[in-house]
């Protein structure tokens, strides 16, 4: 799928998890806050919290992998959502092999996608040095944990996303994507409704 | 309801109406990319076309409505994203008029809030200004279209959102929120899902 269909993959706002990897060291996490900034070159922004080993693996490297999970992949979801990938790596494991979780290599950067999920981006940080050569994107990380990030890769289950939308049918329904409402309870958008463009004077009659 | 639960609103990404106002001129705009940055203060980030009027409007005032449209709206958010607010001020009239659409006044700083929404909120752009003065969240703005936003008021439908979470229940569906698939077509999170906590090694089993 050619990467431009990005922004579709996270227009409609479901949680993703966010994977990283720095040589031999990676993780996930949960992150129900990111959003498409740009169809063309498709870029994103994510916030990721700056103390987060997460942070960490993506400052270090400059990759970030996005995956979108499914309905059938709530518990996955909100557990790496709830544990700290430091703390895992100090006794020397990860997520992944904590909990079992395959994952296949991204095709641009190598970076984990996570199987089971249904949509899967990689992109590179965007880095937009001053005149003085300071990076113009440090304060939005810095202050508000925002980074931007254009995507390289993007891939989709075909089951639920082609001709560049999704299809959230009563066939594929473990395949609809999570929302977060917190807590750990999320809404899956299974219902459709469509817009129809209204006339003068009839919205608000 | 505080402010502090703002993140709460727009946590689960639904599409979202960006409304302004400077002096008498007044827009309102679909916005599907929202996302909250921090809790507290509670701040977002959503994206505005700096060429659209909403942006001038933002920019002249330098405030920012955001109200969260429910299903019974479909048509509503359709249509105001698929609108000029510009070529509409030019004849003389706004999209609020030309609709019939009903607001009230936000508390604090008298931004356009849209009757029957579910959630509404008002802000302020925030500024940066570096050692020179310059504002670093100006690049954000130019590069990406993005705009960081202090939320001041905070307010929500509680037949839907209470003790600081959605509730999206079969008696209250039509004023489930509304994401933007594409095209027109929305997802609705009337499905809802429970991760639980999943022990090592069940999570790919």
């Amino acid at each position: 799928m050619a990467a431009g269909h990005a922004s579709r993959l996270i227009n409609h706002g479901p949680t993703v998890l966010v994977t990283s990897r720095d040589r031999a060291r990676r993780n996930l996490m949960a992150a129900a806050w990111s959003m498409p900034v740009e169809f063309t070159p498709p870029r994103i922004a994510v916030v990721v919290d700056k103390r987060t080993w997460s942070a960490e693996l993506i400052a270090a490297s400059g990759l970030v992998g996005l995956c979108v999970p499914c309905a059938a992949q709530a518990d996955l979801c909100f557990t790496v959502g709830s544990e700290s990938g430091r703390d895992l790596a100090r006794a020397g494991t990860d997520k992944f092999a904590r909990h079992g979780i395959a994952c296949f290599d991204g095709p641009v950067h190598g970076l984990p996608m996570v199987e089971g999920c249904v949509a899967w981006l990689e992109g590179r940080i965007i880095v937009a040095p001053d005149e003085h050569g300071v990076d113009r994107n440090r304060h939005a990380a810095q202050a508000y944990d925002t980074i931007f990030v254009e995507i390289d890769s993007a891939q989709a289950d075909t089951r639920v996303f082609r001709d560049g939308r999704w299809h959230f049918d009563d066939d594929n329904a473990d395949l609809h994507t999570l929302h977060h409402l917190g807590a750990g309870v999320f809404g899956v958008p299974s219902r459709i409704v469509r817009g129809r463009t209204l006339g003068p004077a009839a919205a608000g009659a």
